[in-house]
């Protein structure tokens, strides 16, 4: 068989690949390794239990900038992120870390306290774990959750009519990432988006437990592809409004110089770890009034595609590109 | 403060200190990151919920010989081990996988395909995980399981008189691995437990359900320091007796020339994914029934330390030492 090294294939092709090799579930297993954020496990009567896993690396995943705490926080909030996609409340997390040998034990400690302090934000708490030794520092998460079985929300059930809302600004972390790059002084309003990222686990059981949203996931890899990854399951299209971006005015200063790139940045970049979601209509007042939530745009037919209207009248097809871990071309 | 590089101070007492930021657990959760192989969740009222993560990397955890499919199964395998160490059924496992760029897509879809096949062994199966990119194949893999509550084994039960048992082989990876470093040709039967190790959930199940069991956990890092682990859990002490340390035939064959080190092998190499447990002196005709199993000595009073009587009579201190993956002195 030719040789294909996985670089040249894209993520999300490799992870459909490898999902169609997990693709038999045993019996309670409501939704297994693929699409969604989460796991998700029939275990009472009453509720599911939902569970995730995400590897994050100092070269890919920690700026340098973060501190040893924002790692460990980054670390936990990533994971719980997941479980608030599900609309699901968070019943621990797991921390495996893989440590440098040469790490200073003080800097390995306040990356426990940044995961403690995640976890206890959230009423929750790292319940378990494994330490070893790596080249590169490594932590993989676990954490779980538990969701009222009426209340469980995936990226499937979208309807052509529904209203699109996002949490939180778009393209923060984005923004914060351009100014460390480029050397740009950014606000710490800016930077916190990136280096401690907020999971919106409050937002996200008070939404589920409205019963008005049909499908929700996070924007972890922008908004753009978290489109198309709700257009896949859903098996349906979007039209976004560009001036319903919900830009952090300390961003609109930063990019200032370049408007255009502003709203590129807020479709097209991830690491902001906000919820997007889809509303039925008639909810939508209702969901609004929570605050910290935007209305982007609406649900439409398949065939519609993805787009975006600009201020001045002219639609754009919404590309398929944003944050991708192996950052490379995805050809599917 | 003084810099203490990770190295210098040791995996336990690394542990500890990380183990202690992660002390305060919220209601619900019965055991959390410390001591035992799996975390403790109240879910229900007849069942608890065990959950375990551990990471495996190409260089510390994966011997060279292993083919892709071995390395997949090892990467399930340890995490079931740490399932069947409390007693518990496996409800499913999930796997974050991070990949050299270079690696063939076959080569990873073998991987998968190894995790799947050792999940199916266990009836369970792999329900979700991540995939990205990492400059050295490293896969982390999260068990969950279920055990009835009053079938629960933790390290801590263990009382002066019990019995101690094995199942398996002892020291079976140990010296797979001696043979693959020193190019010792070593029959497919001793290189399976080091390339192919069999989580013992079946037996585990068994012996939880029959109530005879005071203590158990796996013997991943050798019988002597799992007998470390269990004495500081159970707060007793052990005396082994040597000639009923269970040996493969082929292992006695291949270590012929050195009867001693075949000792040491067996007391002081880690990587069997055997249990180790503790039994009732009522029960112990009954667990011995089951098969497979060895009686290897009893539990004493704890100021007794940790010991062995040879065949010869003399008795001598079983040393704190065996695999850690910090490969390091520990000093506690």
């Amino acid at each position: 068989m030719r040789y294909t090294p996985v670089s040249k294939i894209g993520e999300r092709p490799l992870i459909s690949l490898i999902s169609n090799i997990f693709r038999e579930l045993p019996d309670g297993i409501i939704l297994g390794a693929g699409p969604d954020d989460c796991a998700v496990i029939d275990i009472k009567e009453s509720s599911y239990l939902v569970v995730t896993t995400d590897m994050l690396h100092r070269m890919t995943d920690f700026p340098w900038q973060m501190s040893p705490w924002q790692i460990g926080w980054m670390s936990a909030a990533v994971n719980l992120s997941d479980i608030a996609a599900m609309g699901a409340r968070p019943l621990g997390v797991l921390a495996a870390i893989g440590l440098p040998i040469d790490t200073d034990v003080a800097f390995a400690e306040e990356i426990a306290r940044g995961m403690r302090d995640c976890a206890r934000e959230y009423d929750t708490a790292i319940i378990g774990g494994d330490i070893d030794t790596h080249d590169e520092l490594t932590i993989c998460g676990t954490a779980l959750g538990t969701v009222p079985k009426e209340q469980l929300l995936t990226r499937k059930g979208a309807h052509v009519g529904d209203k699109v809302c996002v949490t939180g600004y778009a393209g923060a972390a984005g923004a914060a990432l351009y100014a460390l790059e480029n050397d740009i002084n950014a606000p710490d309003s800016v930077l916190k988006a990136l280096l401690e990222p907020t999971p919106r686990i409050n937002e996200a059981m008070k939404l589920a437990s409205m019963g008005h949203v049909t499908s929700m996931m996070d924007t972890s890899d922008g908004i753009a592809m978290s489109l198309y990854d709700l257009s896949k399951s859903s098996e349906v299209g979007f039209r976004l409004q560009e001036k319903m971006l919900p830009l952090q005015p300390e961003v609109e200063e930063l990019m200032s110089f370049n408007r255009e790139n502003l709203y590129s940045m807020a479709l097209y970049t991830g690491g902001d770890f906000e919820l997007i979601f889809t509303v039925r209509p008639e909810g939508i007042e209702d969901v609004l009034k929570l605050g910290n939530i935007s209305m982007i745009g609406e649900v439409v037919h398949q065939e519609k595609s993805i787009s975006i209207q600009k201020s001045d009248g002219t639609v754009l097809q919404v590309e398929r590109k944003g944050y991708e871990q192996l950052k490379i071309a995805d050809n599917t």
